[in-house]
């Protein structure tokens, strides 16, 4: 797990994925989908039980299907997720809280789509995090979560998040996602 | 785990306690804080892999340290949270689905010192789960999170959470917490 | 102006339309899109200043362009509103309070394409109204509001609005808007 | 009213009081509590009906009645407003875009008690307002606003208010107000 980066401590919030930004020659080669990709593979390499993070339970269940940048406004990503046990409740729902870390991983990849040195490359920090939940999502079901850009500006950005049943299409929950922009000016890289 | 509640259907939300509020007997002749005490140990046993849940993770490093009902308008219950590698982004600080899920438990339990048959037994099920992220919680920091309920009614209730560093108080995180009364009526128990 | 209802003491919410849903019958044979220019019609008929009420300032400047059910759960409603010096603040902006009134307003307007009698026929009573500000709307601009039913149901329900500029579509505001039912039971009218 | 301020455009958020901070000199003087003074004094001075604003029919009836900087990273102000049947739905309880609006204006003013050139002295922009409606206000109620900044960057802040009934003390609304600052560097002034 890298050490505490200089640039959160400054704006002091959470997230931020630094390996990802760091990585910053080979991100400015790759399509934004590959960007996606890498914020997942990088979250999910953690194989050494001391490095184990909050998203190790997570991504072995998350899957990328789709992004979509036609309307640049407003690119999108769409991911599945099937809930396990490990993402309940003791009732056999998924808990609130995985829910929520679902939406605060997945509408942080969509500005994967966007960034740039300089601009969101560290795809920013939380500032507000808002779920609302509509249906419960039950322990096998399999879920799909749309993220889209609502605004993106060079400080704030504002992310969209819905839950849907896959098998209808049933909305379960819904998110805004408030981040901040932690990029350092892109002289300094 | 035990299998879905239909209460929970009927509402579609998620969340709930079954086997907390089933033994209702017991909670009945138990103490505000005995009834929290309660919710986090059932919460806490499922040692059984297969019944491993979302606050597997979290409840080991999560201690109640006291509870306040001097003003019966607004109970409070104060936790201490270590934050640990499990908890983390990459960066080495809290992650923020870790903060949402520990504001999401710990505004619950506030619930315990005035639930009653028929009355948030069950301890309701999350509407809206709103946080806002202030200041980065790092890896081995010790956090106190203060929960207070701010309305509670036969339907609604509002819950109110804060996360401060435990060495010198300096908030971290709040969090708002809309929850809806699951129980059956009285009579049907 | 009628004097507080009973119903709305009870839940201890805000809003609420007695005059509209008092007239109960007209509605049941009123179309979705007549329900709600009924409610539009409603709160702007207050000439006499000692009626004039919160709305007073903004109905001569709100038009219902649309209204569309195809999509059974997820049924809208387009409203333009024209920007005056009376909605601004001393910036020439419009004022964030009267976004948010706006708001308020236009996704209520949209349960009266659903409501009926015991079901939201009195329009709910808001429990959360929460407003994300992306860009300023000057004064003289139009602006557009679209307005959804994310989910409705016996108790409760989760409105969308969004707020763009006519000219170029370019989104201005979003909010989600939480309401309570607060219908006596039909047995009881 | 003044003529859109460049800042505002660019940052492209509600809000920002020009006069208020286009008078910097006088401000640099103030104390935090004559600064919260002209703040109002600059909003109600639109006798002009052409320069009437949106504040028009609350500031009236808003009084300040005092302020509390002994919490120096948590500031207090502390509010009075009579609810006015032009502050009313037609059921005649404060509208929630009053409510909204009320709290929009109040947690705003707190920031004059720590504004200083290029630090919040234009009170920023709002980027979020999340208002929790607990119990109604009816007309003739008289409300306390207490209002405090819960944390204040150079670049974001967020504010919380709580609105209560001025004859027991009930909570009857919460809000959360993230605001956003447009100052110039100091250098530019």
């Amino acid at each position: 797990m890298g050490k505490p980066h200089s640039d959160s401590k400054v704006t002091g919030l959470t997230g931020g994925e630094d390996e990802f930004s760091s990585n910053i020659e080979d991100a400015r080669q790759a399509t934004g989908e590959e960007r996606v990709r890498a914020f997942m593979k990088i979250t999910a390499d953690e194989k050494d039980l001391s490095k184990r993070n909050w998203m190790t339970f997570i991504l072995p269940h998350l899957e990328l299907l789709s992004s979509d940048t036609s309307d640049s406004a407003h690119p999108k990503v769409l991911f599945r997720h099937s809930v396990k046990p490990e993402h309940c409740n003791t009732l056999g729902n998924m808990h609130g809280g995985c829910t929520a870390t679902l939406f605060d991983f997945c509408t942080s990849s969509v500005l994967a789509l966007v960034s740039r040195p300089g601009f969101w490359a560290f795809l920013g920090v939380s500032r507000t995090l808002n779920v609302t939940y509509l249906r419960p999502a039950p322990c096998d079901e399999t879920v799909v979560i749309e993220c889209e850009i609502v605004q993106v500006g060079k400080k704030l950005c504002t992310l969209r998040g819905v839950m849907r049943r896959e098998s209808d299409g049933t909305l379960l929950a819904t998110c805004e996602h408030g981040k901040v922009n932690t990029d350092p000016p892109v002289g300094k890289l």
